[in-house]
């Protein structure tokens, strides 16, 4: 995938009898559009850094995605919707050819939103037309590709999020995206839940749809550790600020001190001082940085700079995996895509928000499980190849969709970047 | 100005009886949305470098002019359509206040289109009522001020242009602005016309409207010279091309080779070969480049190396507005905004093409005449500060208003750039 | 430390009887002196990019370690040898105050070498004073911290021949350090030695000296593996180059395969292609690249990429240090700091050219090891802050110091640096 | 030439019979070596920026001059000092060949010191056999490029100066150059010289030696004016300073004021203010600005603010040509390198200080003279392509070869450069 996304589901999705593919599929693709509804075609059209793309751009790309690996392969001589967008919403498969360049996905003002939606109709015709003509079974392999281009869907409707918050936080304006009340709530007291030491197995081989980079399963030894029952929270974290955090060198890895000096941080992304109290842009807009919530919006440099000051650490990914066996995926999901994290509440387990809230940043680096080999072909450069400088997050974020929630689901971004939904819980040593 | 720009007016405003400053102002507003017309709100919003505004910010910008200079000191309590567009839509006016920075201007989602156009509007009402409710006479300075206005926005009207051609240059779909027909002609043969030496009269100090910068009126001393009778054509300069202009330093200022290495230069803005031959990319779409059309978007740089490889050199300033006098002003202006620089033909006149086809690019830098002063205030902002590192242009492009195209008038660029329609003109000593 | 460095020990070091404290400080403190003896004041000036800093610095900065964490601490109102060198010779240690700019080194014309030398006297005399004083034991934790500067010294060493190559590199003199005659030999044909999955002891909590990010000693599970014999040749990375490695993106991480286009890499760092032939800058000039010797001078990116090339990968660190258990550390060592890398010989060992060749990349990201902490205070800063998308080498290079090569011995780099003499041995799941 | 250089002469040069060629090369020669002797090799190695080359690279290319201009087509089968040189010392003269990169020339440790005064001896040997074998007369075109290489070392000299007090400066120990005393002084009340309109003969043809730039003779009109008596001092500038000169955009060109924000600008290159009181750097270390002397190191930025700030403007470089007729050259020259502007006295002249102190800024872009042309062959280089973005300055500073002190005289920079001893001198309209 380009980075793990999703997006939340809505109550239909999340209940009920299982779905056909065709039924998913659809279901996805009708999301995708609900979540772009509420922006103008200027909105959609707006890029303000390289990594975050234009609401268009991912509208065509999940698109040109069903194009390129289920019609191609399946319907003959397959001219294409245009010819130039096998390579404007190539996003980085070498191995289809040539990609228009990532930075300047917001120099394209046409196709228009409208040629946009004309290409989504046209691919949902012809993907309809196969998937109706033949069984799931019958479809074979080409049915896991339509699954992965499902999946890969809702990771673009997490990032479609995540770039126009991105976006349109640029705007002195702070535009609305949606209007949303957020409930008040308190979060619980810090504890810690102790794990012991042994060899525990991480990872999964699948059964229902999983990304390759979950597998393959394995073990690992883990020392005795313990783990915090919440996230960290703004009023937390406001305290780390508030000691100087941001102003001494003491806590931070040397590339993060070096980034707090060149990026100018005081604050987690997002945030602004006002009439001396703490606000963050939403996508509803500037609010209050609500004491309770999960910090959000931080870089993997402050998570661990936070757990430095604080005398502990960030667990490992196998630290979080293991604990999080068992704990209920009960997460306050939004059903309209307007994302936002949400205070803790005490809920009777000893870990809670581990999915669905924020993503969670763990202190190991992006790697390969022990015998991980990607799949011949332009699909195996789906993960593999970004595992270089990158850090895991475990859990989901309120952006992320239902169904990519799982113990066993790994994101991944470079340390310095902040724009997803990203926080952190803490770990100790026993 | 924030450049001098313009547009080429439409058949009503070249002649008929004297207009009205009101029918003045509302044939200029009307004629910018009208250029604006063809473009979606996906183009309009477009910036692809720091010099080149989205069709939208333009849009606003002029009303901005007339709120900021003709409302706010006018109307009693005059609180502004919103409080967030002077700082958006100031350019470059430190004595009104900051500036929203000018290469971000792309990021500006919202005001959306139709915002913008509502601005328009209420910015219209407010000027119409004022100029309504007084004679010209008893309007004073302000008149003054509003013909500034006017002048301004049709600078804006080329500017819009010649921005919307350099955003849509860099989509390889080569979208069409509008489509249009080029007549067939002849480019006469290069004849050269001698001038005489001795002290001569530069500049004007008004009676119509002038910019500031075109005055005060004052002695110069020419030695004898030569002008072309034409401008350099795309014939001639693919000569130069092929002689290895572009791949030899002989000819080229350093300041020039720099640039030439640094940017790949190979050829003139928008030019592509294909199958051998030249193309080159206008508003009606990529067509052939024809040989007898004046070059067009080539840098002060590349004029002056083509001079040098042909044994002649860029007149100054000064001998080509000497040259200039008596030459009457029949361009083949364009009616609706679709420039395209033209064929020269025989006209009976020792000069020809000297008015609205391209901007001649002449020798001299953009220096204040002896004895220029700014006004004071926000509006002395307008050209002085821009007089450093630039060089001027002459007579008037296929883009520039009709009403902008006269002797005395200096554009000016750095010599680097070539978005907007820049060619030039031989000169010779005597 | 600033990067693991070090450099071959004299003859005399390697063997005889076991020397004291004192002894072990001039040692490391001459031969620091005599790497640099061959080097002009104008040399020893140099610094081309911020890694890479210029001799004279070096020599300056290793005694500015014991002035800062011997001296200061023992002699009673002590001031400094010069007021400025405590800004100009802190490396990076943020508690002992400000840092002259690492990227500005070069810029120090001033203190000279000479008045550098004069420094390193200075130290040497209270050093030695101290020293001479008292016992190692009465000394306490000061011993600790004088072994500590010695390390550091060493580390030094080693950068000081890898910086100083990589400055004289820029000079297409391909000037000479010091003439040296390589032995021809053959590289044994490669294997591959199997090992069984289980979990193993990794690190070590010392007895000897060590760093502290080579400890706590902890607990691994490895799966199954394979190791290669030897590192991969010159000769086996020129059959990569050939087949267009360098000129696909199929086998490279997406941050490799941007690095390559962004730096234009076709060739590990210091080679150069002469009349059909590969070559290699070495300290010793310009030579042919050996066949059989291993391929030096390539970052992690190439690393990583040739393996999957060869469908093979890099080893984990945990891996490596499994399979070097009980493998003799019998390097060709390099009596005289002219570094240069060696071919592989039979030597009777399933593995061989483990320690003192090349450093070797593993594909382990450099995180702290369960448990890790660092000590309080200005050395704390050591290594733990370095954690950070860097990837760990093992074995130690023929320009590490012998005291340096040991099996737990981490060295780390980010991916896309090349000055150190690294190469890579290839690894296989079982 | 590279830009205008030279340097003050020594006494014996300032007086006595005419030299011969041969003397007046020698004398060059001597003084040249002179200015760098109180350098070690470390500092004449420094490079800090693209534009102030080191010192040992100055005393390579004079002598590269002579041995590409007069050595090679003089000598037959003349092989050249070291192959590498003809690259490495050729500054810009593209119809010699390739040039090493002007920005990389501090990378170049070798040759070293030692060996480029070897080079310079064979050169000298050579030339001065050539010399001593012929007569001036028979010399013919010869005698004129040696002169031209005489002047081209003095030019030189000068930048050899400024630029090894831009490269010490970036030491915070402020090095001495040499040592020296500045005699106090006061600076005469400031003065108006009226000057009236007409034609005026500017330029010359020569005579004695002048570069190619100085003429054509030709005639300008001028419309009246008046110009200052003396240059700004450094009294009056902290007036400007302290009126919040560097703080508001009011009276700076866009350009400048542009660049006052991205450099961080606050007072004149090399200003420091220490206890309340503004501090200057000089070759013979830190010292307090002196009132009374002519403010220094300014830009054309910051002179052309300075005027508008005090209601004047900078003089056209006609005018100061026009004004500075008749007026004596009794500069106070300093005869040994120390350069050190100096306050102004009385002298009974309308106009003091007009040479040997400061360059000063005119407002005049450095572009040809009508008729000029440049000679055909690499020394065609020398000025004319030069001749784009940078504005003349007029009269030669303290660091100036007292035999380019002359009225006609054009040195030029671009207008953000302040390394060299550059002030300026106010006028006014009459």
């Amino acid at each position: 995938m380009e980075r793990n996304i999703g997006v939340a589901q809505t109550s239909e999705q999340q209940s009920g009898a299982p779905k056909s593919l065709l039924e998913r599929y659809q279901a996805a693709r009708a999301l995708t559009e609900a979540l772009a509804e509420p922006l103008s075609p200027e909105d959609q059209t707006l890029q303000i850094d390289w990594f975050a793309s234009p609401t268009k751009w991912h509208l065509a790309h999940v698109s040109w995605f069903f194009e390129t690996f289920v019609l191609e392969p399946t319907i003959p001589d397959y001219e294409g919707f245009h010819p130039a967008y096998r390579e404007f919403f190539n996003s980085y498969y070498n191995a289809v050819g040539d990609q228009f360049p990532q930075a300047e996905r917001g120099r394209l003002s046409r196709p228009s939103v409208r040629e946009v939606m004309a290409y989504r109709r046209h691919v949902d015709d012809l993907v309809i037309e196969t998937l109706s003509k033949h069984g799931e079974e019958e479809l074979g392999e080409l049915a896991d590709v339509v699954e992965l281009g499902i999946h890969h869907e809702q990771q673009h409707q997490e990032l479609l999020l995540t770039d126009i918050k991105f976006a349109l936080s640029h705007n002195p304006l702070y535009p609305v995206y949606k209007e949303r009340k957020i409930p008040d709530m308190e979060a619980p007291p810090l504890r810690w839940t102790p794990y012991e030491e042994g060899v525990r197995w991480i990872g999964t081989d699948g059964g229902e749809f999983i990304f390759d980079n979950e597998g393959p399963r394995h073990r690992v030894f883990l020392d005795a550790y313990q783990l915090a029952n919440r996230p960290v929270t703004n009023g937390e974290f406001i305290e780390f600020i508030e000691d100087g955090g941001y102003e001494r060198p003491d806590h931070w890895l040397a590339l993060g001190w070096k980034t707090v000096l060149q990026e100018g941080w005081s604050a987690p992304l997002y945030w602004i001082k006002r009439d001396g109290e703490w606000h963050t842009y939403t996508l509803s807009g500037l609010r209050k940085a609500e004491p309770s919530e999960p910090v959000c919006h931080v870089s993997y440099f402050e998570a661990d700079a936070y757990a430095r000051w604080s005398g502990s650490r960030l667990p490992t990914e196998a630290e979080w995996e293991a604990a999080g066996e068992g704990v209920p995926i009960e997460g306050r999901f939004v059903d309209d895509g307007h994302a936002h994290p949400l205070p803790a509440v005490e809920n009777g387990h000893a870990l809670t928000q581990m999915f669905g809230d924020i993503w969670e940043w763990t202190s190991s680096h992006y790697s390969p499980y022990p015998g991980y080999t990607t799949v011949n072909g332009a699909l195996g450069e789906y993960n593999g190849k970004f595992m270089c400088n990158q850090f895991t997050l475990r859990g989901g974020s309120c952006a992320t969709s239902r169904n990519h929630i799982r113990r066993t689901y790994r994101n991944f971004f470079p340390p310095h970047l902040r724009w997803q939904f990203m926080g952190f819980r803490l770990a100790k040593d026993a």
